[in-house]
């Protein structure tokens, strides 16, 4: 087949592996799959939800929804988005996506021409990067320093952005998670607040991934990027994938809070962007809405959920930080723990061939940190129970032991 | 907003009217909308398949499914194209997607590079052009004869698909939607092998939409593009939207059936595409994996509701042939009429503007050919029960002779 070009960034780190783990699952061997974010794998997706989606079939919500999203859940979100940004949202200022993969495509296919610039860092999620590729764009990337518990350097990014500035490179956006995937860590309301800044200075579109908003402990301390960002363009994504723990419904939310111009156009522009594809999934559509709507259930069933993943991340990152081989940053956000490697002391090829090897051998399926862009790292889901993620260290203690220089 | 070149060609004609007609509505007209072909808005989703994703969410299956699509839908839809195809159809030659629109995106981004060449006949699908371009492609248009019963001239193809390949300007894809859409016309046995026998000849993908495939009526016989393309690589597009009344679903599919090389790689390729954006709706894909098992509710089903469509498209086009502003082919396949207007007697400039006033001045909203590709048309949903039906009718009638040079 001669695929085109584009096709070489088709790819996802996350589930590379997959064909092999089949393979072993195969063979009769029990393969522990710690790469995929799935909270509803370990988590009973909230019966109340379950209930309002029900419900939807019963009353006959299984036709197209409109384009950008059934009436009812843009206004559960406006609601939400009203008060966390202290400022008037309205359901026309929301989209529903497939996921927010499917934002993705509709940010890039949107503002991307060959050679166009977006400033991504690293590590972020493992779709940016590919997606903007897709569509011919070219990064300007900026690091997190994992010395500094993962932060950025707000100074350095305003550096590269005035260079690239000056060179006649337009930057179109910047795309952040926060709090942050694979890192698990939430930027500080001064971090946000310097890339607002330089985002306003340099007319850059801000798009913040906030999916784990709801999901932060350990003194971590969320800050939206809307409650910075006054009177400048920007996305937010959300979703009901992670804090309403229902990954299945592929359920995606933009929000753009702001009524400029730009903010305005970019509007209608999506507007076109959900046209195409017709609707995202009805039912499950009504489902999400009581999800926001029902704030007390909301509120009940993301602590629960929060609290049991918080104790299984500690847990995971207190063992990774007794080998000798590895050590992490102990994250406030999320559930992926990030550790790195210490290549000085293990006689492998960097983080991809310790996570194939750790596969074929000890049968623990992880994701390897340059697909996220930053090299000698692991991605590790730390959403199993305790037992699971006991076992799976001690396979890598011994799989380290067994691979020391 | 600095949008993308590629831009212009994120739009559908299907939806373009809306804000227009929403504005109507909040003015206080009834506006008739028969612009959008949703079978849920008028027929119940059978009860079957709803009690199936109703089962699912209740046992739990409400986390991400396998990125390819369940295994239970995959094993379902092979065993239908097995019989179908009459080849050895497996669950690896089944991709499901987030409705067909999802498919397109995957075709083109894994195929099309800046001024690769695809076949596509007009009229068809508003989003097989519009896609095509998104990604750089360049396309070679094949009329369809309407004074043919939209009948293809496949001499003619074969002459302009050797012309381009002379000229060193290799084609990647033909797509083909069959039964058509706007059209509503199914393609002979024989149109299909030559198409076939062409595709063969100058290796070029096949590509065949058949989600209308149980949808066809007036002694119309639908063959598939399996049935003629043996041994040749082709992808059938199919879903639950049309055939299982189940739009808000969105669960489209991808069948390749062979299992040479090209079709291998393509099979990877596409997992790779699906792997992206993780999975479909979950539950969704366990309610269309009964709709495909329940072979007998199914075809009861599918019988109320094609001899209720048929009635209707009958009425529709027997009203609209009794018109001398229009006239249309009789369709015998899906639920779209799309007549010709005579515009020699018509004081309008072309189909565009004789949709817009209709919808301004009769409420009644339908789709511009041109957004298909054929201009001088439009496309009607043929929906509706027989008394909207004969009302849009009836202000068709009043509005053209308003209108009339």
């Amino acid at each position: 087949m001669i695929f085109s070009k584009r096709s070489i960034y088709i790819k996802t780190p996350i589930h590379e592996e997959d064909e092999l783990a089949k393979r072993l699952t195969a063979q009769g061997k029990n393969v522990i799959k710690l790469n995929r974010g799935d909270p509803a794998e370990y988590f009973k997706t909230p019966k109340y939800i379950i209930d309002a989606y029900i419900a939807a079939l019963k009353a006959g919500k299984t036709g197209y929804g409109e384009s950008l999203g059934v009436k009812e859940l843009r206004t559960a979100v406006a609601n939400h988005y009203g008060k966390r940004c202290g400022i008037g949202t309205t359901p026309e200022d929301v989209v529903v996506t497939q996921g927010v993969s499917e934002a993705f495509g509709f940010i890039n296919s949107m503002l991307i021409d060959e050679g166009d610039r977006a400033v991504v860092f690293a590590p972020s999620y493992s779709q940016y990067l590919p997606n903007l590729y897709l569509y011919g764009g070219v990064p300007i990337t900026e690091p997190y320093h994992e010395e500094k518990g993962w932060s950025l350097d707000t100074d350095s990014l305003r550096k590269n952005v005035k260079k690239s500035f000056e060179s006649g490179k337009k930057i179109k956006y910047l795309i952040l998670a926060n709090p942050n995937n694979p890192t698990g860590t939430v930027h500080s309301r001064k971090t946000l607040s310097d890339i607002a800044e330089i985002a306003k200075d340099y007319n850059i579109l801000l798009i913040s991934d906030e999916i784990y908003d709801e999901i932060v402990y350990n003194g971590g301390k969320f800050t939206s990027m809307c409650d910075v960002s006054k009177g400048i363009p920007h996305i937010i994504l959300d979703g009901a994938s992670k804090d309403y723990d229902a990954t299945g419904f592929r359920i995606g939310l933009m929000i753009i809070p702001e009524h400029d111009k730009e903010s305005t156009e970019m509007k209608e522009k999506l507007l076109d962007c959900c046209k195409t594809r017709l609707s995202a999934n009805t039912p499950a559509q009504y489902a999400v809405a009581e999800g926001f709507n029902n704030v007390a259930e909301h509120k009940k069933a993301v602590a629960e959920m929060v609290s049991e993943i918080s104790d299984r991340v500690n847990f995971l990152s207190k063992r990774i930080n007794e080998s000798e081989y590895m050590h992490t940053v102990v994250p406030n956000a999320s559930f992926y723990i990030f550790p790195q490697l210490n290549m000085d002391k293990l006689d492998l090829d960097g983080d991809a061939e310790f996570v194939r090897k750790l596969l074929e051998e000890e049968s623990v399926q992880i994701t390897r940190g340059s697909g996220f862009g930053t090299k000698d790292h692991v991605r590790i889901v730390s959403l199993a129970p305790k037992e699971t993620l006991e076992l799976a260290v001690e396979k890598m203690d011994r799989f380290c032991k067994r691979h020391k220089k």
